[in-house]
């Protein structure tokens, strides 16, 4: 395979010290399922495994329950927007004659996700596409407008993040997301049992606010950082996103392509910085392996 | 609110000492979010800031960004299948004149999940009505076909789990669903960057080989129980759900429903039983407040 880890380079924070190196990530990319030639859904997922993905995505939902009611699964070919190359980001999966097919509908169950097309560049296509505020914008405006903050600010964030979440103590089950200027002051926080959803909250309560978009803040959330959560960022101009776990391949070629700071695995007084790291004050001058 | 979070009894066990007493779980619902009166997404989600999640997620989807896009947000009332009373678990967003409305179609992203419909009550209903092998079959088979599994075994399985991951060790950002035996013996183990789709890809597995339902066995998760798990688990025919963290009010719902065991953190030689405790090999009595 190769393709269940991948490597970036990532600039590594230690107790103020500065080193450039290249990083494993575990890999994120879409997989489109089809039942019978029909698209069924989407999911982010780690490659590897697909026909098994596939078919225990049917389990849950019902469709399968035998081995002999599965004739086949195959990746599709040419299934890239251009046609051509084949991505093996989209498997169909056919049913044994006689298997009944589910009435998929928009009306039964179906959740539209915001994270992706057909393939990881289709969906990174989709956000430039969408965005309403470029989050480059401040990077080449040197010395200006551009967010900037200190590395220790950073360090603080989850402490204050931890400190300022009321329901995870009592349940030690809710995912958070905060908003924090770049001085490290907390703007509004939200819990979710759903990461996804702790960021949509604290969107749409700004958006409802008429404070869209946000520039000039930082989002911190409890977890690790996916592609989805960096999108929801990019979305809604938020320019730097930081991570207390790590982030996914596809978040981080998301920020470096739309210019917005990653940075995970924050941790006491050390993190890593992904992409966007003109943001960052670093002291010292980034250098290393 | 008071939705936020919600109290089930619990048995703990700590060192091997058992006793009852109420726990507070985050609770987990489904929010349909429609859009100018059509069904748009459904996402499980904790209860409040529901409008604020509606409005964050059509940031995310680039069909928000002023609030002056926004028209309304309200509650749909009679929204259960029966018609009637208002669960609160669908909203409509009314955008305002002149702001395009997305063409959502099956065609473009859409993620089928597999954990909802309209309520929690109408998703518990389709769960019980899909599942092949009902699992509270050998709970009735007194001293039969059940399985029994003991609590010291349960508190090896999470360094097993860990010590079988590959990938996170170099990642820091997988998850893994493992199957074990109820004895502890490891079967098999996924990983992915998505839990749901370490289940997917362990049942589906699973499946491939011709072994569901996977009566007699233990499915042991790296995270939290949510209610897609717990369904996941009954839908293979997985009698014992085991999970690092905590679960949510929805899944302890559907296990006690169902049948299933359900333990949450199980850290060490301590843990929490939520259902199904018929199948854990308890020593003393079960008691206390």
């Amino acid at each position: 395979m190769g393709r269940v880890t991948e490597r970036r380079r990532v600039i590594r924070i230690r107790d103020g010290a500065v080193s450039t190196r290249p990083d494993t990530l575990v890999a994120e990319e879409p997989l489109e399922i089809r039942l019978n030639g029909k698209p069924l859904a989407i999911t982010m997922r780690t490659p590897g495994d697909d026909f098994a993905l596939a078919a225990g995505f049917l389990v849950s939902e019902g469709v399968l329950g035998r081995a002999d009611e599965l004739a086949n699964i195959v990746y599709c070919a040419g299934a890239t927007p251009g046609g051509g190359s084949n991505t093996y980001n989209v498997v169909d999966v056919s049913l044994a004659p006689g298997v009944p097919v589910p009435d998929i509908t928009l009306e039964r169950n179906v959740y539209t996700t915001s994270s992706c097309g057909l393939c990881g560049k289709a969906s990174l296509d989709a956000v430039r596409t969408t965005a309403r505020w470029p989050l480059a914008d401040d990077l080449e405006d040197a010395g200006g407008s551009a967010v900037r903050i200190e590395p220790e600010t950073l360090a603080v964030l989850p402490d204050r993040l931890r400190a300022a979440q009321r329901v995870f103590d009592r349940t030690g089950g809710l995912h958070a997301a905060a908003l924090f200027t770049p001085d490290g002051e907390l703007l509004d926080l939200r819990e979710d049992v759903g990461r996804h959803n702790a960021v949509d909250k604290l969107v749409g309560r700004a958006l409802q606010q008429g404070l869209l978009p946000l520039s000039g803040t930082v989002l911190m959330v409890s977890g690790r950082a996916s592609f989805e959560l960096a999108q929801k960022a990019v979305m809604a101009g938020i320019p730097v996103l930081a991570a207390v776990s790590a982030p996914s391949s596809l978040a981080v070629d998301l920020a470096a392509e739309t210019g917005l700071t990653l940075v995970g695995f924050l941790r006491g007084t050390s993190m890593n910085v992904y992409a966007g790291e003109q943001r960052l004050a670093l002291r010292t001058a980034v250098g290393g392996a």
